[in-house]
């Protein structure tokens, strides 16, 4: 029997239609998705992926990591086009590599890049991958509101209520909002994320951008600790996972 | 009882689950969407409407006008609200009016104007509202492509094969090329299209976009006329219906 052999998959997905990345016995995921995809055309026992971010249902990416090891004497450019052979239309393989015996997409990942998109007005076509609130606010106002979220903090305020994180202290280096289409996007990278941060980062710094002193705003939430200061959480749609970055790969 | 009245609608639609605008028995359409609805909020027979452009099956539409007439007493601005409670997500009423009594949406309509959007790279985010086609041209050669496009010509080599038009000659008022996003869009206004027709145009333009004259390239294929020399034609998704121009609108 030949040596198992470690790969790498960067994946993309439309999230609309699954309950997220991890798999469940029983509802629609990507991850489901991709382990009967990797069955199919490699053969033999069920195949466990691992990923690096733990999209939630309806959240989008570009730049999922997944790693799995095999025995396949396969070489590593022939997987990408033989998975989307067999993957439905909604999640696209768009890279595959032969990876380091022990390099594991959510273990050897040092950040993860999300972005969340917005839109002043609702757009039938666009409707899936943004989220229209309502007028937006000033790109100054929202860039304000998130200067004081950068930095190495306790990011209680901005997790979920019904998951209490084991480490509420991550390592942002880079909070950014930017012109995106005719609407806005929040860029954000971090160590890695609570769940539900991005979705409770956007919503917060939304809200603060509309008071007199938005960096406060933010500041003081962040600060609390508290969850019920964090505020309501911007719905699924806009969110996408852009990026996973290793070792070597320098961070934005 | 009270007397007919005319209305219009703006709607838009994610044409990508329907077989078309128009109505048929069975298949799924945005037409048979948007009556069954008009009834749930009207009550009473069967409302029949009638739609400026018939977007084929997997079409989009931002700016698609519907008409139709009913004894209703409530105000036109309430029926986008109602209806939009009452239609599935992909489609929206993005606006309603009381229309003039003779107002029809088919035949009132002086143009129409469609875009078709293309990417250079499949993005699963935007693969059901642009087509990838693989290395696209440079924006000059696809301006050079569609110059002959404009005027007042026989288009018949841009027409479906199954379905001769009764009328080829159409007035095109404005087909140009812009950037979009990281790609590029054709934008194309006329009083009426034949079956297929911007979706030949497209691929016909980018064809020619890679010879050495492209102007000359889509000139000669206009002239023959011939629908055998307008080439393949481009897929369903990348196109959508953008704003119909009624008696005193500007055209661009």
């Amino acid at each position: 029997m030949s040596a198992e052999r470690t790969f790498r998959l960067t994946v993309a997905y439309d999230g609309t239609a699954f309950h997220g990345w991890q798999k469940q016995p029983g509802p629609r995921t990507v991850q489901g998705e991709l382990e009967a995809a990797l069955k199919r055309v490699l053969g033999g026992d069920a195949i466990a992926t691992a990923g690096a971010g733990r999209t939630d249902a309806g959240v989008h990416a570009r730049g999922q990591v997944a790693t799995f090891t095999h025995a396949t004497a396969l070489p590593a450019r022939a997987l990408a086009p033989l998975l989307n052979r067999e993957l439905p239309r909604d999640v696209r393989v768009t890279g595959a590599a032969e990876a380091p015996e022990r390099f594991h997409a959510r273990h050897s990942a040092r950040a993860r890049r999300y972005e969340y998109r917005l839109l002043p007005a609702p757009d039938v076509l666009r409707a899936r991958y943004a989220w229209a609130p309502g007028r937006l606010p000033s790109l100054a106002a929202l860039a304000a509101s998130s200067a004081p979220l950068a930095g190495t903090h306790d990011y209680s305020a901005f997790g979920a209520v019904s998951e209490p994180a084991a480490s509420p202290v991550c390592r942002v280096t880079d909070a950014s909002w930017r012109v995106w289409e005719d609407g806005v996007a929040f860029e954000v990278t971090a160590d890695h994320f609570l769940y539900h941060m991005v979705r409770h980062l956007v919503a917060t710094s939304l809200a603060a951008a509309g008071t007199a002193d938005p960096a406060a705003h933010v500041a003081a939430v962040l600060a609390s600790r508290d969850r019920r200061r964090g505020g309501r959480m911007a719905p699924p749609e806009g969110l996408s996972l852009e990026r996973v970055f290793f070792e070597g790969e320098e961070l934005p």
